[in-house]
């Protein structure tokens, strides 16, 4: 999803676990609308790595990461693929894979954030923000929309708000000039126990329920 | 949603507003599927300035207005908020925020237009006019297929087609070398009352139904 | 959808006959959803530069053929009036368009890859064929998501795949430095075969089909 110093070993190899666990993901609610194989591939390249397309093509940042490593596009179109052979224990792992997509979460923002700061030191920090929200949630809603449904990130759960948060908390570190790689691991515990918490306790967002023929 | 010279105070102004009822009619589409409020946020400012991101997509035009501007952003997210205390207020004044909305279409769309010309003079009329819709009616696009509906711009009301007009209108004269400020207070007039009248009166489009099985 | 050097006269020739139906049954599909005369419009231009227009934004390849052949614009949007005319024979024709459909696909898949290649010759063959299939298939992908349903690509048919063999088959002709003419034609001949026999016979993907509550 973006481009990391080779000193980044740890962080790079946790995305590469969670865009593997966001196509397999994306690869059941293809099957749940009974897509054909090719459509089990889309529906995972498109959504683990959508997100960070729509920031690059909102930011003007080009060539896109899937573009100049197609590696991306093999393993994500290969974890889905793979999803139909195993569809019962991926389901079964739901906990585990909860947790691999809180952390996909997590590190994409951060990467979102990061690609940033490349492009610009001097955006604002809204825009930073955002760009990781982006990174981290737009991958889903494509997934929604072409699965025919109001997109998740609209409705329910902590999702967008942990990525707006752990992007706030990462963005403000680098801000002070704080020690690099501990506040990335800092950001990174905090992102993650947020998102895992807020499954836990299924805690949610208020919702803003209007029907407009009630008075 | 673009940027003005400072004379042009009044149409920066009824932009924002035009900007502030977009994100607030936005959030009551929202409220009607029953999104949490992260996500009437976001379908605000996706609303809102939708348009002109997809227009200056297409075009390659950056950095995009609300990256230099972040404060739209603030202002929609805002916008959007505040509708969920005064949700009731905002449906009771339906027929103002139709008002706004149509001020929102006129400006959105010679503010398209504008854009386009400053990119390349020499765009042809055609890709001007495109623009100019494309600015004032694609968030509303973005909006329906969010909330999983049938885009409401390719089914009822003229709304596209007060776009085009409006746009045709405003690049005719400029091709023509007229007073400039006299152009545009006249376009505004004319689009704004074929919108307000094609309410009114319930102006639509003739519809094409085609049932395959029907003989 | 692209620009070809004079000598593919031929290939030019097909792909406006290609852009003219594919507009043509988008305009069908606008009718299924009663959308008023200028939905039509747009849902045809859309379906039938939409592709081509998703490519270049996500290569990076400005101006989009439509900003500088406005003509594409009036070309798909006539035939898309058009069809509101002939609905009925449109109909009838069905036959007709698929095969000219899937001249469509073939033509816009090559051109796709021939644009790639324009870009930057030394892009990964992977990308080269993703261009292709984008350039084939992501029109009806819109046109499917814009009427509210889930791609007809993801779920049935062998669309995508005449798409990835036809790109494969043909960067591969060029890799190897065959002659182009030849290559072209053979490329041609073999997609288009495929596409039909694929429709005639019924060749399907296999489905993957999870329930969740099933065990």
């Amino acid at each position: 999803m973006w481009s990391l110093p080779a000193s980044d070993v740890v962080l790079y190899g946790l995305s590469l676990v969670a865009l593997t666990a966001q196509a397999m993901t994306a690869a059941l609610a293809a099957g749940k609308r009974s897509m054909d194989w090719a459509g089990v591939c889309m529906l995972g390249c498109i959504t683990a790595l959508g997100g960070g397309t729509i920031r690059d093509v909102l930011l003007g940042h080009y060539p896109l990461v899937w573009v100049q490593h197609p590696s991306y596009l093999l393993l994500t179109a290969g974890a889905a693929l793979a999803t139909i052979l195993i569809a019962r224990v991926v389901h079964r792992l739901n906990t585990a894979f909860l947790v691999l997509d809180a952390i996909g979460l997590v590190v994409f923002t951060m990467a979102g954030c990061d690609v940033a700061w490349q492009i610009d030191p001097s955006l604002p920090l809204v825009i930073v923000v955002v760009a990781g929200m982006i990174t981290g949630c737009a991958g889903g809603v494509l997934r929604d929309i072409l699965c025919n449904d109001v997109p998740l990130l609209f409705r329910a759960e902590l999702y967008a708000s942990v990525s707006i948060v752990t992007g706030l908390f990462y963005s403000t570190g680098f801000g002070l000039k704080l020690n690099d790689e501990l506040w990335t691991a800092l950001t990174f515990v905090l992102g993650l126990s947020f998102r895992l918490l807020a499954i836990r306790y299924k805690w949610e967002m208020p919702k803003f329920v209007f029907d407009e023929n009630r008075r």
